[in-house]
């Protein structure tokens, strides 16, 4: 008999050691140790042992070397699997060996993933230019998953599309395209890219929360273009798409006007009947959802074989070791990672 | 000795007259009457009290004939200029003579404030297809009162430029265009187009408030293009718009990332060191400013030689003479263009 998926365990990677990841993981240790229960580090236990130090916090830190092992642990311990070799590593600097133990632990994170050893990946942030200075040929954590995924199954990275979703209390958005100029986000505002990202966000929520999502999405333009009067595509593109998505038994509507659709969607109680917006680009999702709260902000990755979230906020290098960093953004994704609501905040 | 700009009465104009507006005038005036101290109505006597009749409402309407005579009444009157020919008007309806009216008072007010008889516009709602049944050749509220405008300044109405800025309690932001598609405001965002709208700005906060305005500049594309990386107008046409404003002696700096630029100049205390924030699209600026609460938004039409604002709502014809209309916005716009900041709400 296999496990049932959410009685795996959690891995959290450390993401890179100079910055704060492994102090948002130990923080979020201490102050809540019931949410930290069935989770385990991936990475190195010398830098966490040293975090800890730093820090002055008592972390009863122990080494496993296999998932299941989590579930043998006496309580108020914190698991850590090491993932490739140690290496000492001066705070706040970029490094090719810091970048190199990071990458280390997102690979066999994702690895474990894929074989169905953990129920989910809560990646802790890492350094770009470690990563590039480590040899890794990918910019950064989404790249590499959807490699080693699209790998795992035998197929071409591009036959591993993904989409980017970001949570605040009361708020989901999945965007139909992030790190690209304006002028090349209206172009892939296409029937094509909207109906994919419909059928990528449906799947993802469907196998972690096990119900269908209820969407609702955004126009392009001012007043979802008014019927043709301020642009067309949501005539040509995106209402088609989600008459398309529609038919396949999708629960989905609009275009609705994107300067209210936010607004409509967002519940402080947690009791809305929309659980995302579909933003056509990356500031219409990511202005609403970061105004909500940025400290709390979930980064999501939709169409992966396994499910991924990470805190929304870089290694702070500046303030690495020192104490400063807050929890708060870890503590959310791994909630949401688990499929819960994040209701803890209502609108800051 | 001519009157001090601020010691003249304010006028509001009664909106048409089968929408909510008269019915927003009349519960201001209810449950803030100190606000409503020196303002009086543009309109139509016989329909304000129609409407004070259907509400239920003792309110002491009194006709005046000049805006100076405000300052003649006694405590708790409402008074009302009747701006031209009275009809009867059915509640909830398009009709021509509707719109008559509603265009006579915005003629009216506008021509007092050209005239320097009154210190700020304050427009109810009007619609749009009753205006253009009445034969008025201009869309809507901000193209007559720039075309009367320009006329009293004998220049073309290309001549007069305006922005539209917009307020909710602790963010206020002004846009580079308003109702195009996002490719045409994508080709909005010029050098020229950014300094004017500083320009407009600084000029109308400075006639308002006494002080050069603090202004921060959002970014077109996703992390204000990332130095190039996603897109070039921040670096060929935003950023030397800024200079030269800069050497102009203006507040300004930017761009920056547009998700997080509104969060950052938001302030709940109404003590941010940003006055407004600079928006590039409709939505850029709408999708924040609309989040903080929709029913409290104020509208300013900014370039005119008066002061003018509006609720950020329509006439809302559904719900004519049934009592149930949210007079917040009004109450809003009637601070606004008093040059008070809206700081009663905190983020919602």
């Amino acid at each position: 008999m296999t496990t049932p998926h959410s009685a795996l365990p959690l891995v959290i990677t450390m993401g890179d050691p100079a910055g704060i990841g492994p102090e948002i993981i130990l923080k979020s240790f201490a102050q809540q140790p019931d949410l930290m229960k069935a989770c385990f580090v991936a990475g190195d236990v010398a830098v966490m042992r040293q975090h800890a130090e730093l820090l002055g916090m008592q972390v009863n830190l122990i080494p496993i070397e296999t998932p299941a092992q989590v579930h043998e642990l006496p309580q108020h311990a914190l698991p850590v699997l090491q993932t490739g070799p140690s290496y000492p590593v001066a705070l706040g600097q970029v490094s090719a060996v810091a970048g190199r133990m990071a990458a280390d632990a997102v690979v066999w994170a994702a690895q474990a993933a894929l074989r169905g050893e953990v129920s989910a990946v809560v990646t802790a942030p890492l350094h770009k230019k470690a990563l590039s200075l480590a040899g890794v040929d990918h910019p950064g954590h989404t790249e590499m998953l959807q490699a080693l995924a699209a790998a795992h199954q035998g197929v071409s990275v591009d036959a591993m599309p993904v989409r980017m979703m970001l949570t605040s209390p009361g708020l989901s958005t999945v965007l139909v395209s992030i790190h690209v100029s304006l002028r090349q986000a209206i172009e892939a505002v296409t029937q094509a890219q909207v109906l994919e990202t419909l059928q990528i966000t449906h799947r993802s929520w469907l196998a972690l929360h096990g119900r269908a999502p209820r969407m609702v999405v955004a126009g392009l333009n001012p007043h979802a273009g008014e019927e043709g009067l301020f642009g067309s595509e949501e005539i040509n593109d995106i209402a088609p798409a989600i008459a398309i998505a529609q038919q396949q038994g999708l629960q989905v509507s609009g275009p609705y006007p994107p300067d209210t659709v936010f607004m409509d969607a967002h519940s402080a109680s947690g009791q809305a009947s929309t659980d995302l917006v579909i933003a056509m680009y990356h500031d219409q999702g990511l202005i609403p959802v970061k105004y909500l709260g940025l400290a709390h902000g979930v980064n999501q990755t939709l169409g992966l074989p396994f499910v991924r979230t990470s805190p929304d906020h870089g290694t702070a290098f500046g303030i690495a070791g020192q104490g400063l960093a807050d929890p708060s953004s870890l503590m959310a994704a791994i909630r949401v990672a688990r499929g819960e609501r994040l209701t803890s905040a209502s609108r800051p």
